[in-house]
């Protein structure tokens, strides 16, 4: 049998916290136990909190990916014209989904390691009549960055377009809130930076999207993708619409008290310092980030290009067994390409960055390169500096 | 706070063990982690068991009802003639799915407390050219009965239908083989007989139905309810088309190991043991039986008739609030008019029938009824003549 | 491998709540953690709640026994007279402790199905000049008896007398305060009525027991038996005489909370509604009590004599191994002669004791012996009129 | 409330695998349940083997410090003559012991930084006639040093004295056996090396051990202190002298398991490395070790002298608070000398070395010392060389 890692730094799902394992195991309630019901709706209440927002919230019962499919197939009726904001692996994959639901998609892309410029949105949407659904990407895990959600949002908003927002490992790497970023629909993931299990998906909604969904001329409903099915039975009668994932809900429950009692801005801060102290590190090992500039990493991993010489598996694979480090590497058109440096949930705590950039040094030293022993650490110690997990500081730049 | 209950005996979920509570303890890994790829092997190795077949299996990452809609969706194209074969509320809600998928529904129906005779499923087929596929019930677990599955699907089969059988809380209560019965497609779930936890649909595909869903002039493809995904994905590469429930499939693991360690014999035994001694009880106290014989009642959960001079919610909220048993009421169109017994699980055990007799006699005497205490139990006391946990020996009918 | 039991309903380890177990996943902490020591203080301040006394209360950091052993080695001095109260094995016991440590004992018995009287103490201590110490068992638990322990050491109060009492089972049995009850010495164990787990002592300590410890010619200090010494560090300075058992310390503070959110008065009702119970089922079953009458008996368990025609181990091996109900019998100079049937922690509820009484009423019937079949349990269950989980009301007496 | 740390690295109770945890949640058996009595015998012949002996071992139901309490009580008469082997604080404090049980302690001791030369033990044994027993510590934790324990039992076996070894942090940073070792008594604890949980004394007996404690005038029976009270129960009758503290015997059981499925052989050698390694940091630091010299260093924790301009606490606290890292200071005597890297259990892994030496570098640059970043870390990194999680290889001296 293979070894288990010591650490996940995967860029999700990821470790959970030991209170988050804990919380699993409570006995499995009857999902109409009224002692279910009320965890259920602790949750949801816990869950508006962490988005930031008075728009319903849905948690639907399986990873996110059933959320971005859920709200498109909730949403997009065939024929309509959908802008796919691209720049990377997971804002391309929305596409297939828009063409299942026949969906028109135009699409506006960007280098896999750029960001979309808001006012290329702004121009897409003036030249081409007749948009109704925005698909975007905040934190597009893959590449290592991040879209300017917000801006891109609201001026989606101004054209009276409905914005179907992939934020599944951004909620948590920024301080975000539908409200003030415009987002219609926004699916986040509990398995990245809030470090839970991956079972769920996060949706907040707008009443924008709710009118637009029931509006179609056939609404989706009675479905496994259905949003709308939660809205008749959760939101308005406590029901539920299928038998929901009990266990996963005391997980999710759990995450988002951990959540809260940190603070998301503590949480945020936190994740962008290690991101910040990785960055610092990677370069003073002479290894370039993946993303064209800083400016558009994200805080969630840090995509770093595989160093001359050496290959993303030959990397990967000795950290992971011969260091117990578990990194992620590139993904679709991103394969071999990158390596990507995990710093979500408790793994964005200086400990764990400075254990793995270590780990990372001794493997490349394994696998023949020059580099200077420590040095990665070294920068990451001093871009620490300002860190104080007792006051819940955290160093960032100027 | 709402207290807990001490024991869920509904009709699922149900409660699980400490082992398997235990297994989802370990560290949530990367699904490309290579322990977890070991992991999710063996537990689809256990599955194969556990099913008894030579079929592959796939496991999807939600609740029952997404291997249903799944199927359904994977299956049926525009146009389909299916016949569904309605005994309780779960075997009506299949016409949806139908519909939904543009399927043209037969249905064959019998009163929500009968089950399908064979043989008018063969005169359907007989009757009405071009039926593709058959739709069917195993365990209908609102209703408290079972269909006679291996009959109806072996004539399915001699008609060249494609059958998909939900067998959610049948796997378990029977002893089963896909193989055996021509179950084209069946769909398990985790927290019934098997006593684990909801978040899973446990599938078994057979040859005939990969061809169906190949040859379909739109595959279902790229989509949370594809089936076809799985198969190109896990079942030829070893990848998964989307991130799986990690936590869930430890649980899975464990619950599979535990039900093989028993035995699948020794597990459907101690189920049918358990419910001739609560049909035993309920007799002996002088209330009725939901399903109109014996010979038609699920050996997962005891539908009973509302004793005149209660109604439904009295009894089960009087016995969850102040003796913290927890059981189920009826459902859909049956709603008010039975309650049901739990034993699944671990619940299928003397002790817990019981436990769950004498609370619901103490319960009834409460609301007035009159019955004689201990009556009920003494009736399954007699009944469990001939159990040994530490043999496995469990007493059945001559 | 063994088969484990389905329900610990023994006299001690019993079965503890899930609660209690997850309190124990915590991360093992160093002791002089600030955490640690937070969680320490804090648990001591619940036990102080628990025992319902202003006096010290110290934990040593072993089974019961230990607190036992240690408060004769810390008070008893060679040549000190001590008048052991015995009604049962663990009474007798004590007089091996007592002269271990170079006591003087006077012994006051009574048959092992009686209890002492007060008068009977007074007599002696007024017959005997010179006593200093007294020791008694509160809850006999091998006989299922209790001593009436509040007018006995008033007695030895009145006389200048020393109590030191096994309240080991006795704490969750009855309402008491060491104060009220004038106990100088209070040794209770966790794993008993409070149904936690068995490595800990937890011992109430009045000014005068400090005093006696310390005026000794020569004080125990230094020894793991040494009450003194947690006087000298964790109650004077916050620090430990040695390394403390961090998990039992954890599953112990999850106890006491859970027993302070219950209240001791509901804890204690809970325990003797049970106990009532268990004794109406035995009686309807034809079967004797040991204890010589029913207002003597304990409420943490239920002595029965062992039915004619069938021995102790018959009874108790074919329960666990046929029913997975595991069940104590008699103890030293009791064995052979009594079976106890057990309600503690958790296990005292309804539930349970008709689980336990009908799976004892199958054994019976097992071995041959005539029983009506539900004659216990109906019993049980008419003793139970007025329970109430939701409210903490339990039955009781006039 | 304080924050708990992220990573515990004192020097014992240190933090436990979560498989260790994961055993824990087994529900407390009755002590003579037929299963626990099976998990108590296995886990004593896992403790035979993780001992590598043939002698009789004993689990006593409480933190080491009880077993050697113990071990003295059971052997040492009132004046027997003891020869006290003194390079630590522990070493210092079993002279209590010995004062306590009457013995006639006779001091061999070096300064708290050295170890003792085994030729100075065989002087002293040659020059004093009549010493009956040898008291020394193996790995002396308080100042991360060892004893040549081989040697010097060796020699007290030459002249017939009987040797009662504190191992308790030995056991696992060492290869040892008690045959080979000529230990005679060799008491363990399992939560230093092993990385379990804090509460039980592991104890193997050579038979003249055996004697000398049955051939005295007055044998120690009938106490918590007893050894002989586990041989006339556990282990010639498969009784306990008392109830065994249930939990803390899972936890112990899996913590062996681990260690033999890693191997004895791996386990020290995995301890050794990260000793080296951590050596190796700290002197490329600019920091002395406390010990004198490497070779006399333990392989369990590294003391290091408190660097100028800094304190102690200082240092602890800053690591603790600000970077959530739990390490040790000085204890007894040496408080406020040294402070201790921890590398014991699953902290013996070059990423918990690397993480523990970055955080270092980082308190000390927070507290104004001049240190270069990443210089320590460095260090480790070459000293990891050769390290291999999945062949267990681990780099070693020539």
């Amino acid at each position: 049998m293979t070894n288990w890692p010591r650490f996940n730094l995967a860029s999700g799902p990821v470790d959970v916290t030991v209170e988050t394992l804990r919380s699993m195991q409570r006995p499995v309630l009857y999902h109409y136990d009224p002692a279910f019901v009320e965890v259920f709706a602790h949750t949801t209440g816990l869950l508006k909190q962490v988005f930031n927002t008075g728009y319903d919230v849905v948690i639907m019962q399986a990873e996110a990916i059933l959320g971005l499919e859920g709200a498109v197939a909730s949403l997009v009726s065939p024929g309509d014209k959908v802008l796919n904001v691209v720049s990377g692996v997971f804002g391309k994959g929305m596409e297939d989904f828009i063409l299942k639901y026949g969906g028109d998609p135009v699409e506006l892309a960007v280098p896999y390691n750029a960001a979309v410029d808001p006012e290329d949105v702004r121009r897409v949407l003036r030249a081409i009549p007749g948009i109704k659904y925005l698909t975007v990407v905040h934190s597009e895990t893959p590449s290592g960055t991040v879209n300017p959600v917000r801006e891109i949002c609201g001026i989606a908003r101004e054209f009276g377009v409905i914005s179907i927002v992939d934020t599944v490992s951004g909620l948590g790497s920024e301080l975000l809130s539908p409200e003030d970023w415009s987002m219609d629909v926004a699916v986040a993931g509990p398995q990245k930076c809030l470090g839970g299990t991956p079972g769920l998906s996060l949706i907040s909604v707008s009443p924008q999207a709710w009118v637009a969904m029931e509006e179609r001329a056939e609404p989706l409903r009675g479905s496994f993708l259905s949003l709308l099915d939660w809205k008749t039975t959760w939101i308005e009668q406590q029901r539920f619409p299928h038998t929901p994932s009990v266990t996963e809900i005391y997980a999710l429950e759990s995450v988002l008290e951990q959540a809260l009692r940190e603070g998301m801005e503590s949480l945020t801060g936190r994740h962008q310092a290690c991101a910040r102290a990785a960055r610092a590190a990677v370069l003073a090992l002479g290894m370039a980030l993946w993303p064209e500039s800083e400016a558009i990493a994200t805080a969630c991993c840090t995509a770093v290009n595989v160093p001359d010489g050496v290959t993303d598996r030959e990397v990967i694979d000795t950290l992971r067994s011969r260091y117990g480090i578990m990194i992620a590497g590139g993904y679709g058109d991103l394969a071999g390409k990158l390596i990507r440096l995990g710093h979500m949930g408790q793994a964005a705590h200086p400990a764990l960055v400075v254990a793995q950039i270590g780990m990372l040094e001794r493997t490349l030293i394994d696998l023949g390169l020059e580099i200077t022993p420590g040095a990665g650490v070294g920068a990451a110690i001093v871009a620490f500096q300002g860190w104080d997990d007792s006051t819940r500081t955290y160093p960032h730049t100027g």
